[in-house]
C-alpha cells in the first residue's frame, strides 16, 4: 500500500494512518490520548530540543532514519546535562511511499525511544508531492529532558589541564551513508547510538565534566573550534590517538575525506578536568557504545585560541571548522 | 544571495546562516548560548506539542509559513489547556532559496512569537537538493507550555446541554491559500492568528470549558466528529448559524467547496458548559480576532453519536470527518 495525498487531508484517511502505524508502535499513556499536546509530568530546569533528518538512504547499513532521528534528539539532550525524557515526531512522507516501508522506521523509532529511556509524546504528518531524489521521508523529532539543579556545562568553562576524550571511533556513520550514496561495497556500518548509558556512567563516576557534545554534521574539528572559541583555549590532539577502523581509514585514503570533519551518529566529546581523565576514560569504555573510547588531547592557556593537530614526527596543523559543502544529507 | 548546499553542512556556512538569520530574528537568552539544547524553567504539568509547516506559496495574502508556523504550535498548546512559553525550529531549507526571503519569514517568527508571548529557545536547519514545486522551505515547530494545576480538557467531558461556539468565520484560510495556488484574484486574507488573548478572557471569565480545539486541517466538520465519537454524543449544528464571510462563501459556492470542511489557521471552536454560553461569546468578542464568534450549535444525549447540520427549512445532514484528499498543502 502506498501514501497518497489523502494520507495528508487531516481527516479519515490521516487518522487511519496514524491509528495504523503511529498509535501502533508509540503506544504509551501520553500519545493514546490523541490531542494535538501532550500533558506530561514536570519539574526542574528543562531542556529542549530539535533537530530534523532528512538522511538518503533511509535505510542504510548499521540503521536507519527512524533510529537516527531518536538518537540525534537524545543525545542533544544528554549533551546539556539533561536526563532526556519526552520525545515529539513530525513527520513529512512523501506521497507514494511505501506504508511497510513507513512503519520499519516508525518501529525502528518505537525501538531506539525504548532503549534510550524516553517516550514519544505527540505527533503530526504532512504529505507531500513526489520529488526526484527526496528519500521519502524526512522526520523532525524534538525534545525536552530534566536538568539536575547541580548541572551546569558549557564550553567556556573549558580550562588549561583539561583533557579532551572521544567515546569511540570517528566517522563511522559518514563513511557508511557515503559508500551507500556511492554504491561501494563494504562492511562499514553507522553507528547511530544512544550515549545515554555512557553519559549516566560519567555522572555516576562524579566525573568533573566540563563540557560535552556529540560529534555529527561537521566532524570532530567543528566541535572542538566551537570549544576552543567559547572558552579562549588553545586545544592539541594527537593524529595518532584519534579512534578510527582500518577500514573506515582506508576508506577516507581512497576518497581522500579526513576522518576529524566526517559525522556520527553515536559519538561524543567530553571535555573533563585533567585530574579524573582516566576514570572517566574508564568509565566510558565499560559503556554500551563505548568501547573504543582514547584520551585524544589536551587544553593549554593561550592568547591566540585554536585547535593544532599534532603528528607523531612533531608536525603541527591548525584546525578550524568545517568549511564549504561536507555532505549534508548524512543526518 | 542564495542557499547552497553548504549552508547544510554543519560547518562554518552553517554557522554564518544561523548568526546572519536566526540569532539576528530569535535573539533571546536562552538561544543565545548557541547550544542543540536549551535549558529552560520548568514546573508543574508540562504540555507538549509538534508541527510541520510544508504550505505553498509560502508568502500568502495575510500571512506567511513563517508566522503560520508559529501560531499553529502556540494554539495547539493553547486548546490543552496550557500557557505557551517556549518553541523550537526546525527548517529544511532548500538549495538555491534566496535569503533574503529566508530572512523574512524568520523575521515574521520572530514577531508573531512576541505577539504571541512565547521565546523561541533553540533550533536546527538543514538544506536539502532543489525540486519542482517545494516552496523553499518546509518549517517544524514543537512547543512546550505550563498547565495550570486546575486545568484538564478533554472533548470525553462533552455533555447533553453543552454549547458549541466557533470564534469566528470559517474557511479564511483554506480560501486565501487555493486562491493563490489557483491565481485567483480577491481579497480573501488568512486568519493565521495565535489565540492567545481569547483564551486568556475565557480563563479569566472563569468559563466552564468543556474542550477546546483549533479548526485546521480537516475543517470543523472532523474537529466535531471528533469532539462527538470522544463524548459519545450528538452535536447539532445550525446551518444560517456558522459564521463566513460573504467573499469566502461565494469562492466556496463557485469551487464547490463546503466550508464545514475548510481549514483555518486563527479559529477555534470551544464547548462550555451551556449556563456560561452567553458569557463566553462575549469574552470570546473581545478579544483581538475574535469579533465574528458565533454560538453554532449545542449537544444533545444519544445511543448513536453524530454531528447533525440542521438547515433553516427543517433540513438534517450527518456530519462525518473529512474524507479524501482535501488540500494538504495548507499548513
Amino acid at each position: 500500500m502506498k501514501i497518497t495525498m489523502a494520507h495528508g487531508s487531516g481527516g479519515a484517511s490521516t487518522s487511519e494512518l496514524i491509528d495504523n502505524i503511529f498509535a501502533k508502535h508509540f503506544k504509551n499513556e501520553f500519545l493514546d490520548k490523541m490531542e494535538d499536546s501532550a500533558v506530561v509530568p514536570g519539574n526542574g530546569k528543562l531542556a529542549m530540543t530539535t533537530d530534523s533528518f532528512v538522511v538518503t538512504p533511509v535505510f542504510f547499513p548499521g540503521g536507519d532514519i527512524g533510529r537516527l532521528s531518536v538518537c540525534g534528539t537524545v543525545n542533544d539532550l544528554l549533551m546539556s546535562g539533561a536526563e532526556p525524557k519526552y520525545l515529539t515526531c513530525g513527520c513529512i512522507i512523501e506521497e507514494g511511499m511505501d506504508i511497510d516501508e513507513l512503519d520499519k522506521i516508525i518501529e525502528s523509532m518505537a525501538q531506539t525511544a525504548k532503549e534510550a529511556g524516553v517516550v514519544i509524546v505527540t505527533g503530526d504528518t504532512k504529505v507531500v508531492e513526489k520529488h526526484g531524489d527526496f528519500g521519502g521521508i524526512m522526520i523532525n523529532t524534538s525534545g525536552v529532558g530534566f536538568v539536575p539543579e547541580d548541572i551546569s556545562l558549557s564550553p567556556k568553562g573549558i580550562t588549561e589541564n583539561d583533557v579532551i576524550i572521544v567515546s569511540g571511533n570517528l566517522g563511522d556513520h559518514h563513511a557508511a551513508i557515503l559508500s551507500g550514496r556511492m554504491n561501494i561495497k563494504n562492511n562499514i556500518e553507522s553507528d547511530n547510538a544512544p550515549l545515554v548509558e555512557i553519559v549516566n556512567n560519567l555522572m555516576a563516576e562524579k566525573i568533573k565534566i566540563k563540557a560535552m557534545r556529540d560529534v555529527t554534521r561537521g566532524g570532530l574539528g567543528t566541535v572542538l573550534s566551537e570549544f576552543s572559541k567559547a572558552s579562549g583555549t588553545q586545544m592539541n590532539i594527537y593524529k595518532e590517538k584519534l579512534p578510527v577502523s582500518a577500514e573506515v581509514r582506508d576508506f577516507c585514503k581512497m576518497l581522500g575525506l579526513d576522518p576529524i570533519y566526517m559525522g556520527n551518529e553515536g559519538k561524543m566529546i567530553v571535555v573533563v578536568d585533567g585530574s579524573d581523565a582516566d576514570k572517566a576514560l574508564l568509565a566510558i569504555r565499560r559503556s554500551k557504545y563505548g568501547e573504543n573510547a582514547a584520551i585524544i588531547g589536551d587544553v593549554e592557556k593561550t592568547d591566540d585560541p585554536k585547535v593544532v593537530m599534532h603528528t607523531e614526527i612533531g608536525g603541527e596543523r591548525v584546525i578550524g571548522p568545517l568549511f564549504g559543502e561536507g555532505l549534508p544529507r548524512i543526518c
